[in-house]
């Protein structure tokens, strides 16, 4: 109780069954369609983690709620320390699952829904909070991974939700009945969420009174009755590998539109149904929640960037170019840049009257945005190193028939002492890192997963006190205020 | 006479028989196959271009040589006029095929070989340029393409050919023979030269007296015996689509390494063997013609992503959003800086001894620096603009099944007045251009492809003449010299 | 006749009386106040040059209007080769004036007001153009230095010139007369204006009908009654220097405010009056002269940075250091990036109906741009490599003075064989370049001389083909047009 | 007792009698000397802000040492909390003092002699660390400034200190004797130490055994015999300002060489003598919690660019234009990037045997270097939105003259509602803040201050552990290690 394990977290989807479509069929045995495998081991990962004693500080944490060592990811975070401590562990996830557990989004589906229902109460006197306090109970009990689906299709982008010409782009309340809601809709963007146990979804921006409908939050099992998704496949090898893919033969995820057509949501699953003017505070908590954890899951991924180019001058005998040795100190530099923001966030958080801690968004955001124009350049370093034949290098197949592999073998033999294999598996590694579907998907994932440059940007902009910094030049120059 | 077709090029292909292995087979009917097919088609247009009136004055000339008109690749080039020329038609090229035409090393190595030849007669009363003088004359005739084996493998990097375990990581002699050489080694990186007709092998780097046997260069009909290949195969798509893949179903290029097999080589298609002192100024000669290319094609490149920008912004609807406009501003600045440099190119270049034209490489390694430092930057602003829907949207499979694509279709609406399948047809462009297959082999071969970041710098700073700058900066500090 | 020399420059100034006020006093003798010699000597050495045989080619042209051999500065351009020519002066020019001669300028609004004209004439019957003609034969006879006044004050930003609540921000029209005009305002940013002859007037945005009173141009002798200047200092050195100030204490320039006070123009110097239509034509084609020269000084300017570094390196002892060494090739590659542009705009240029050449506005603003943006990354190149002696090392009377200057040759000294002294001045050469008075006035003349980034951004971007390119893009992905 | 005042501070001073050279003479009266006047209001703002109520958390804290509330910047750091709230401060210094209050200083040197005594005392059973004791006691106490001399004047930069042709260019043991030793040597970059009150000597790098000699740490009086200053001035400007030069007037600092001209330092002031394998730790404990330092004050000079561009968009009437918001949001981004940094230093520090907090290095020295890099973006940002004025405005003479300042009135008249005399205020706050003497000084500080770039690079590049790193990217390619 309280940890569980890989095998629980599989035998789990294994009972489930979610309405899938990829590649114009309905997916019926997800677990061993090697489509999804790879998402599903990158989740399993987080409960490996969690049972191994060298993650114990980190990956476990005593819940104050049920009162048993659960997974940080299912916790309610109450201080500095606990915020420190969740992008500590997402950093050091990279020595086990490189860029995206996934996991993480439990966590902020979560916290959000917690502090949330608690203000919204506290308002309106409804009782959101009790309810979402047992649905976290259950999820710490269980350690089970939720799904978030936040981003609204959205439709014409000039246009709020209230004045679209299909008012179904953004999910939306249908009916309101004594048992519970109908919604309908749909969320794009929804990375992994079908084989997570339950959904959370989101409202997605800020909203006005015309909106009403539009301010629906909830939880709801994966498997609902009208729950559909369309799932895009994880960019996976279309055969086994024996050099080429190493990341993406094992990690990656697929991603998800999750649609709601008329799905009945029970009140207890509900925590907010109207209340349009908590979602801007809702975006912005959980958005901060989710950007916090991108300063340590970009600063690991980072972290293989700078092993993968040091492996790679290695083997080709450049390890000693000093411009190779500057671009790895540039890669090491960008790496702190982005994980410090993850912990100045997390210290300069406040805790709300609910006792759930929120961390400053503003750094958080800072370090995603500098990372997301920073992925072109690490990859540029990367290829530098690693020379023309991440570009040309033959395909395994003829490295493994004998009649080609030969000459592969004589041509392809680099450095004195470093096997011709070794040098192939590591420009196989620059090639996924850099010139791979996987490290399309990841450069995507990178720039608009959790919210675009632009987004973040303009957040930090509305948030930031220019007026008193303002003041503090006019007062410098002499201008009376 | 002068201007071959399409058709005539792949009737050619068809009457040769290299030797060709992928994907741990031999490759029997390589204009037949899909993975060579793009490749094909990507030189078969600077056959359509040379026959398309439109093109006429930048696609052909008047040969001095045979006296008729020809293609342009095929073309000692004679002055500034030609140099410049060659840029904008390289540019232009991007209306019909993106990112490689491959036929410029036609061009390049034909122009090298003929400056070299002089050069070398001149020392040594040698008779290589009249040879050269013929198969330039029947390239021109004949309207081939040559295929440049250009970079050897290199071995341990730290020592040179002669003192490398293995000698044949450099193409070197085997045996003088009086009707030819015999030849043995390969070299990587070579693309495209499968499906060409003839090609030229070129020594990689200056050399010193210890590496004579190293100094070889000539030309050799593809399906030479001995010559084999092996071939790394396009990133075509898999299966025939209808709205993903624009580029990479129709362009791109295989890979090859060239194992010369102790080839024999008659001596009328030599010229140079031993003499190891000209093998610096061929390969500066061979860099700055190629190089020079690649401002007009880079150019073109972008030129695909300022339109690819504009119309997934519009599509979107987010057209008039203002990062978005400074995005596209920010590449056509790109696109200027690069395309000027090949202009520059041109007209500081010099006219040999020979009649041939020699461009100045400095602002054409410049530019080659700049674009490869650019690329990550362009894709940015393309993900940024065109939003998550790269990396999550659906494949087409489940866009054209009845039951997924009626809420695809509605889910992906996005402006009024713009028909869903356009919007998916924009986001799977930008796919293709940042996040595919397509976009990591492009990606490598802008960074790696003709040199690399690091030596088109050093050339740079090796030819400047920091010297006298050192001395202007004296003169004005009062410092006497 | 043609060519003039420094004296005669000098002597014509002493002839002059302009009213000109700086620091709350009126000057009387402008050529001997130590902050107008460093601007005349400036300009003065561009009658040097044409003095010079090593710059005879660049330098000078025969007039196809006079007849004669006359200075580069006053031809009106006939074909690429003539603008060509221009770019390569202006960076030649980098050996004996370092930053900005002004002559530039004498040749943009001849060449302007040559167009400007030819075409007000034909469309109106006027005939401004053979007084033009009358003009440029003057100035070409006379070699005369002309002061460009352009820049409005603007008022508030948001309004048009016919909408200001001043209408004199915007120089105008106030009365038309048989014999001339008069006409009211001032214009800002008027470098060096003040010791050239003759001032030309340009109205600097696109107009409508309404402003037709604001679409005036002309010539005027530089103290003509009612014209006004209040000068700026040159960033001159307080008193003589031997180590200190290498640059500013030859080099810069006064910046004027020349205010028309009701000023009197006859008629044969008037180019423009009401033809508000022609304006935006007017004023790109003069930016598009005056920025094709920027790509000219802005190299040579780069290339005193790379001689500087270069020298500071040795003096320190550290040349060697690879991060020294990329740091200059950086610099080497920006180099000629932007020197580049200059001549694709020359070669990209049209010759008008007059006989005029223009040059290709779009890579030389993208120049312009690109060097404002790479000036802060050269200073950072500069200081690195020069340490932090820039920023405290002692002021030369404390060198000079025996009992601290033995301590300072003895502390200072770095690399054996190099006289400390030598290293002072290389020092104090970079202090000069990156961190003084000189280097904040050039640092804003990089920005915003000729025309903010912004503005060069929102041209080209006015100016590109992007129908064409959607158009590409489209076509690719198979959306029909 | 604990916390000192101003005026007691510039008491202090009087009563202090340094040997101070400045521009050729001897400097008697530092205090009422314009030169250091700004310099010393800079230091004095640190004993404002602890008498400062609203500053009182940050700028005070009780020692466990004297049991009394002392300066922040006296107290040796014992705890993550202390280092955060030390960047804090910092950071929000920026409100009093721009750029440098230079009491860091104290700090540092204070926290480096209490842990190097510790370890030399444990190695070598001495009794320097009681001795250190004392002194921090008594600085705790009288709240006093010290004065860090730290960088040798290095000579031959290739050579070590025992193979310089003259021994002094590295600070060294002359004698050692019964009470105390005799030193000599001088150290370059010594901002501000002519108006502290003690100097703190270290060695400036790691040394081997022939260096002993030059390993010598210690505390001494400003005012010991034989210690001469030879002082560079502050910016200041020449004469009392209205408008000009807001920030030079008031901050700003002298820089210093101090020679050490065979200087006796007894005993008890002395804390390293001959122990070499201790130098490298000294200078990562002293640069680590330097550096620290430099993440909060660069963060408010980096405020200060924000608030002066928001004013002068205002000003200008500019400031709803979305470049403009672009570039104030990058520099939100940048400031963010750099406090956290300090944060992460912080909280990431460990706990050293003696009780003293030692930050991690590593997030501040990446914070540092890219502070370096960014500045030259920031003064492009404030420069491009204040616009040409920067460069041409007149001197306030002219302004203040009634005759040229009634046309400057006028015609400087922007927005309406704003006064002209604002917005000279604003744009003349631009100019010092990019291109100004001041701002010349500050770039200097900002890059070579505390350890240039490469410096900072190589640093981290050293402490990272790239072998785990490179191990993780072995172990995901399969390679056996």
């Amino acid at each position: 109780m309280g940890i569980g394990t890989r095998e629980q977290y599989i035998k789990r989807l294994r009972e489930q069954n979610p309405e899938i479509h990829m590649g114009g069929k309905r997916v019926e045995n997800m677990v061993d369609d090697p489509h999804f495998m790879v998402g599903i081991n990158s989740i399993a990962t987080t409960y490996d983690s969690a049972n191994d004693p060298a993650y114990e500080d980190l990956a476990t944490v005593k819940s104050s709620l049920i009162g048993v060592k659960i997974s940080r990811w299912t916790h309610i975070l109450e201080n500095q320390h606990d915020a420190v401590a969740k992008v500590k562990l997402m950093r050091k996830s990279g020595e086990s699952c490189c860029f995206c557990n996934y996991r993480c989004l439990t966590n902020d589906t979560l916290n959000t829904a917690w502090i949330i229902s608690y203000d919204i109460d506290k308002k309106y006197n409804t009782n959101y909070h009790s309810r979402v306090r047992e649905i976290v109970k259950r999820v710490q009990k269980e350690d089970l991974a939720i799904g978030g689906t936040v981003i609204d299709c959205k439709g014409v982008r000039t246009l709020k939700p209230s004045e679209q010409p299909d008012p179904d782009v953004y999910l939306h309340l249908v009916e309101k009945r004594k048992d519970g809601i109908i919604v309908r809709g749909a969320k794009a963007h929804s990375t992994a969420v079908g084989y997570t146990n339950m959904l959370c979804a989101l409202p997605c921006i800020a909203m006005g009174e015309n909106e009403k409908d539009y301010a629906v939050a909830f939880f709801a099992p994966v498997d609902t009755k009208g729950i559909k998704f369309i799932a895009r496949p994880s960019p996976v090898p279309s055969e086994k590998k024996k050099f080429e893919n190493p990341i993406s033969s094992k990690y990656g995820h697929v991603e998800f539109m999750a649609i709601y057509d008329n799905v009945f949501i029970p009140w207890e699953n509900v925590f907010m149904c109207g209340e349009y003017e908590f979602s801007g505070q809702l975006v912005l908590t959980f958005t901060g929640h989710h950007i916090l954890n991108k300063c340590g899951c970009r600063a690991a991924a980072m972290e293989l960037d700078i092993g993968a180019t040091a492996l790679v001058a290695e083997v080709n005998g450049v390890e000693k170019a000093s411009h190779i040795r500057g671009y790895i100190s540039e890669m090491m530099v960008n790496t702190e840049l982005v994980y410090s923001c993850g912990i100045a966030s997390a210290v300069d958080g406040v805790t709300h009257e609910s006792g759930a801690f929120i961390p400053n968004f503003i750094p958080a955001f800072a370090s995603k945005y500098y990372a997301a124009k920073k992925l072109g350049e690490h990859r540029y370093y990367m290829q530098d190193t690693a020379g023309g034949l991440v570009e040309t290098m033959s395909s395994e197949k003829d490295i493994l028939e004998p009649e080609t592999g030969k000459y592969l073998e004589k041509y392809l033999k680099g450095k004195e002492g470093v096997p011709t294999e070794n040098r192939i598996r590591a420009i196989k590694l620059i090639e996924e890192l850099t010139a791979s579907p996987f490290a399309g998907w990841y450069h995507a994932m990178c720039i608009s997963g959790g919210g675009g440059p632009q987004l973040l940007k303009q957040a930090i902009n509305y948030a930031y006190d220019v007026k008193s910094l303002v003041k503090r030049a006019k007062s410098i120059t002499g201008i009376e205020d």
